[in-house]
């Protein structure tokens, strides 16, 4: 398909039955923690129906289309240039009859879809608290980057809505922010089930993590092994080679 | 000083200072657990004044007075039969001075002690609810194990009660919980501010971990490297050698 590239715009090749993103080099693009929670969330069962909160680039969308079987998925994002990119990028993989993007703030989602109408939602969310942190000054990447529109509540009070009971969130997460995570999900009904930290490598303090919860499940936390991107070489690990030749 | 042994009783070095404890091999005998959350909270500051919640064998308040400066330190367990124990140790130790042993529930402490009085709280608590696991069948494991006379908001509560503003508090728990605690602690007002997982080694997942609060601090996580019993060869690493030679 012949799809048109604005000024500072590319195609990268996502290494993966052929899918292609389209990103803004002055915009945020995609990190590692978009790919590794992609791959974190890839047993989406079949025929699941996935929405996607601050989809961004469509690049979380566009790769789980690619790594399940999933029905439909939705991408949400507030910024109306961000959602135009990521509408080309789902045509131009020819994707349209399974993934879709609309331009909204996830915290109106009530007024789209009915309560508990969506078998998972993924998220990568804004990091940052609105008042903390330096910000970019580039407006799309402080967007990406702080809670300006939505903070983790609105994330997590919007999943609960959305999904179905005993649905699936997935999320990737900054570690100094994870007592509010754990918090914030408690509190909203999403109990936390399953996390793993990922480390440039072993001598290190964590850099992400990944958490999967549970619309109204019990209590009991699984921590995972430790997903290291490094090796002591300062070469990728196997599993980040696997997940990358398989992204 | 010459200290009466009991029957199934034996006294143990711990190869710190010439500091001995006496353990009954029938009642909870101390473990790895102990012993890294005495070193995890080895910088208390001199002259601190300190409550050990659960104490069990005095383990922690022991080892707490030969690798700290602190002014004193009081161990407080239910159990009558193990506080007289671990009064024993202490006169052993000849440190009746600096370390006390209070026979009572934890959660009777505002009759014992005004609010506020403490620096910092350590506690090594029950790691299982009530209602879960296989318990065993000693009366005195039981205790040590379930949170059969007090349970997490219980610890966190009482912790909340006799610290001081800003007062240290000091845990070790079990991962499956990392949740609850992280919930307690906030809903507490005794803040997360450190964390840190131990592991087996580096391919398994976490079988501990350490977490330190400020009392009425702000929200901010630091997740520190990993602690690794084993390395590779499963053989001791270089940093367990070093609690361990220097417990």
């Amino acid at each position: 398909m012949d799809i048109k590239l604005n000024k500072d715009e590319r195609i990268d090749d996502l290494g993966l039955k052929g899918l292609k993103i389209i990103q803004n080099s002055k915009w945020f693009c995609f990190g590692i923690d978009s790919v590794l929670l992609s791959d974190f969330s890839k047993n989406i069962k079949k025929d699941s129906r996935v929405i996607d909160l601050g989809t961004g680039t469509g690049i979380i969308s566009i790769l789980l289309c690619g790594k399940t079987e999933l029905k439909n998925i939705v991408g949400v994002d507030i910024q109306e240039n961000v959602c135009e990119m990521a509408n080309r990028s789902i045509l131009l993989n020819e994707l349209q009859n399974r993934a879709e993007i609309v331009c909204d703030n996830i915290t109106n989602m009530r007024n789209r879809y009915d309560t508990c109408s969506f078998d998972v939602v993924v998220t990568n969310p804004p990091y940052k608290k609105n008042n903390t942190g330096i910000k970019n000054g580039e407006k799309q990447k402080e967007i990406s980057r702080h809670e300006i529109y939505a903070d983790l509540d609105d994330f997590l009070k919007t999943a609960f809505y959305l999904l179905k009971d005993k649905g699936e969130f997935y999320m990737v997460h900054r570690p100094e922010r994870l007592v509010d995570v754990m918090n914030c999900m408690r509190k909203n009904k999403i109990e936390p089930k399953t996390i793993r930290f990922v480390f440039s490598n072993v001598n290190k303090a964590p850099v992400l993590f990944l958490i999967k919860g549970i619309k109204n499940a019990k209590s009991f936390l699984e921590i995972m092994p430790n997903l290291y991107i490094y090796d002591n070489d300062g070469l990728y690990t196997e599993e980040i080679k696997k997940i990358y030749g398989n992204v």
